[in-house]
């Protein structure tokens, strides 16, 4: 049996910004980040009264290029032999329900739904067996790509780099049941993108390892496991979700 | 006539990490970083006690690539048309006198020495025409490569990005005298790269504006600004120095 999981919130709240763990439907604030020496505060939030942030402020989010073997396939790229990285930077993190806005330099903009891992401990030159317990927890991202300047530039950062371009959220979910585990994209309600873990070319622990290997994790940081098939194109004011059950839904508008 | 620079330094004094301004032979201690509202303390510390650390911890170090006419086409690679953009982990930054370790993955390791911008004050949306306004001042980095895994991956994110990967240093200065300004990169004392501004695909201030349009840049933050023609592999064991008059040597070992 799977141990209950802690879900773990960054919310607004009248005015100031602080992290919490869900109890039922409240939000108890607790007196540091989730990956730090925090203790439970006395104040419980309404959930109503809580605008939900996203969950946390990595010092790097590490992503995994082309991670699902169809997704590789509708991009006509290779399957990589090892996992291909890139960086998405800090100031592209958005809020869940933030809007994001369409950048100026490109006509294409596309949704990429992924699970997201946030990092526990520090990980340097770690094994995939122990990689797992370097984990706080996992949460949703939208890898939001301008796909014509991705194209263009051949490296990714800008592509992937626009402020607003990494939804990330609702929360954080510290335990998952890995064989029923999946999640959708969605566009104005219709399923486009559907993920199971199953399809993954490099498992997570293998991710986090890899990584590790190159760069040390920091508590906080965030690696997006990569986008499943289904991939395509925003319109202006579109509604894009990002949704798994054991998580909840990731939901953002994009606006010119 | 150029206003007389002021030259930053973060530094290790006494077992604690301060910034300070470079006051002749010694540096006098400030209470913030010199992008944050700083003061000068009473502090003055000899420089023969001080150990100079990357004189900024930025919250993002944003690349141009082939932004050397030569260089580029050095590499085999077409001439952009608008900068192209990598990002580096701040995890790979290294200290000056920091040695660099060789990672296991890679069987060749490659010195780049640039000219490295540190961004002074918020930039989003700006023109060139006020870029450099934003910009603290201007310091030395060694963009080491993995150039094996640069070609293989495509993505140079692995190639560029592994810990100690980013020397930076040794010191902020304010302002320079452009029309002279050149850096050299030397190999066991050898002189092997030398970069002039004049050579430069993509002026400093159009850099500055470009990657404002996609990232926002804070306080802090780095751009490497392309490395010029004459790269090449180092083998364990090599000191290599980016060194220009204006800002002094940036030196580091790479060690196995």
């Amino acid at each position: 049996m799977t141990k209950a999981p802690q879900i773990f919130a960054r919310l607004r709240w009248q005015g100031e910004i602080h992290f919490a763990l869900k109890e039922n439907d409240a939000f108890r604030l607790i007196t540091a980040a989730p990956y730090a020496d925090w203790k439970t505060a006395n104040t419980l939030v309404p959930a109503g009264q809580a605008q939900l942030l996203a969950p946390v402020v990595p010092s790097k989010i590490v992503a995994v290029g082309l991670n699902y073997r169809s997704h590789a396939l509708e991009m006509g790229m290779a399957l990589p032999e090892e996992p291909l990285l890139f960086l998405k930077p800090p100031t592209a993190l958005a809020d869940p329900a933030q809007d994001i806005v369409w950048p100026p330099a490109s006509a294409r903009v596309d949704f990429e739904g992924e699970l997201a891992l946030v990092i526990g401990k520090l990980a340097k030159n770690i094994s995939p067996q122990n990689a797992m317990d370097h984990v706080l927890g996992f949460t949703l991202a939208n890898d939001i790509t301008a796909r014509d300047l991705q194209k263009k530039d051949g490296q990714w950062t800008r592509a992937k780099g626009f402020d607003g371009f990494c939804p990330l959220g609702p929360v954080i979910v510290t335990t998952m049941d890995w064989d029923c585990f999946e999640f959708q994209t969605l566009v104005n309600g219709a399923c486009v993108q559907a993920g199971r873990l199953s399809d993954l070319i490099f498992p997570l622990p293998e991710i986090v390892s890899f990584v590790s290997q190159v760069m040390t994790l920091l508590p906080g940081d965030v690696i997006i496991t990569g986008t499943p098939p289904g991939i395509g194109a925003l319109n202006a004011g579109d509604k894009v979700q990002v949704a798994a059950e054991q998580i909840g839904v990731l939901e953002n508008r994009i606006i010119r």
